[in-house]
């Protein structure tokens, strides 16, 4: 397959020097291209196909780990704060299951998906650096949402927010990796929403 | 890296004919070793490496996806039915949470884990293969005791079996797919604990 960058987004030339916000966009698109392609990333492909200088992207990125963690990132973005005026169920089904929550809509596709589990699953030390460096900082708005429902007196005082995060991703990360699925499928969406109401009842306050 | 099966477990060789379990078994570790080197299986190597005919190969297993997926099983076993009538919780607790039960104890490990996620990851036949012909039925005696548990009113009777047997185990891989955990780390323990005693109360009969 080529090695050519497929998706690359049309960068405008400026006079002069290009910005590093241009650089980055264009190494990290250079990464995805060769990932999407099941080819290994190396420094010398980057330098190729980006027309990045070697050294930029070591100054950009200390290592290629963290490199590779950050294009597997590229289109995901860390969910806004979610508001806990509102009713808390409703907000988390919506932000768990609603449009641009499931993991193979907007800009990160399935097949992108399918392809980080493997290369992370390959290479621990990636898997660790994509957890701390991305996974963990897009978990924290839920987190933060589902403490507020403890706070308020909504979920249970000895929840474990962590580990309640878990099972709410767990249950869609075992569809995905686990029976092949895809969670586009109605009957996912249905098994997803049957998951969460039994999670929900076992995370409200007893009295409630 | 060698093609050469590094744990191939000792065949008593008698003469004669060998035992169509003898030769299943020879070219299934020569597919584990090849899958543990990370090497394409292919029916040719297993040939040269298993010393079985592939017309034997072929007569025993139709489909290389079929002999991957039976491979990939390998020294795991259907877990035997669960007696309901102790207490439910605890005897699901066990089963889910004791040893024997993690993926990464007994005689799978979890390199190989990681290796198979890759595998199916990379091929979504092998993995609705692998689904259909060894987890699916893997999953049937939990099933059954979670229907025996609503039979008994002691579970939710609209409790919908299969997503909440995906909620359980869904967490246990989330620590391993996502967090690049390990199942024997005891704060992994701890949040697959958490996450159980959620789960459970969310599945518990309201009255009870």
């Amino acid at each position: 397959m080529s090695a050519q960058p497929c998706h690359e987004a049309p960068i405008s030339r400026r006079p002069g020097r290009p910005r590093l916000a241009d650089l980055e966009h264009r190494v990290l698109q250079s990464a995805l291209a060769l990932i999407d392609a099941d080819e290994e990333v190396t420094v010398s492909k980057l330098v190729s196909t980006s027309g990045v200088s070697r050294a930029a992207i070591y100054r950009r990125w200390p290592s290629l780990t963290q490199l590779i963690a950050a294009a597997l990132d590229e289109g995901r973005v860390v969910p806004p704060a979610i508001e806990v005026d509102k009713d808390l169920r409703d907000v988390f089904f919506e932000t768990w299951l609603g449009p641009g929550a499931l993991e193979d809509s907007g800009g990160y596709s399935e097949s992108r998906f399918r392809q980080r589990i493997r290369l992370v699953m390959a290479d621990r030390q990636l898997q660790r650096t994509y957890w701390e460096t991305h996974v963990s900082k897009r978990r924290v708005p839920i987190e933060q949402a589902l403490q507020a429902g403890i706070d308020q007196g909504i979920l249970r005082e000895d929840l474990d927010v962590e580990a309640s995060f878990d099972a709410l991703a767990g249950v869609a990360y075992y569809q995905i990796v686990v029976r092949g699925d895809s969670l586009s499928d109605p009957a996912v969406q249905k098994r997803l929403e049957r998951s969460f109401q039994t999670l929900w009842r076992g995370m409200l306050r007893s009295d409630t």
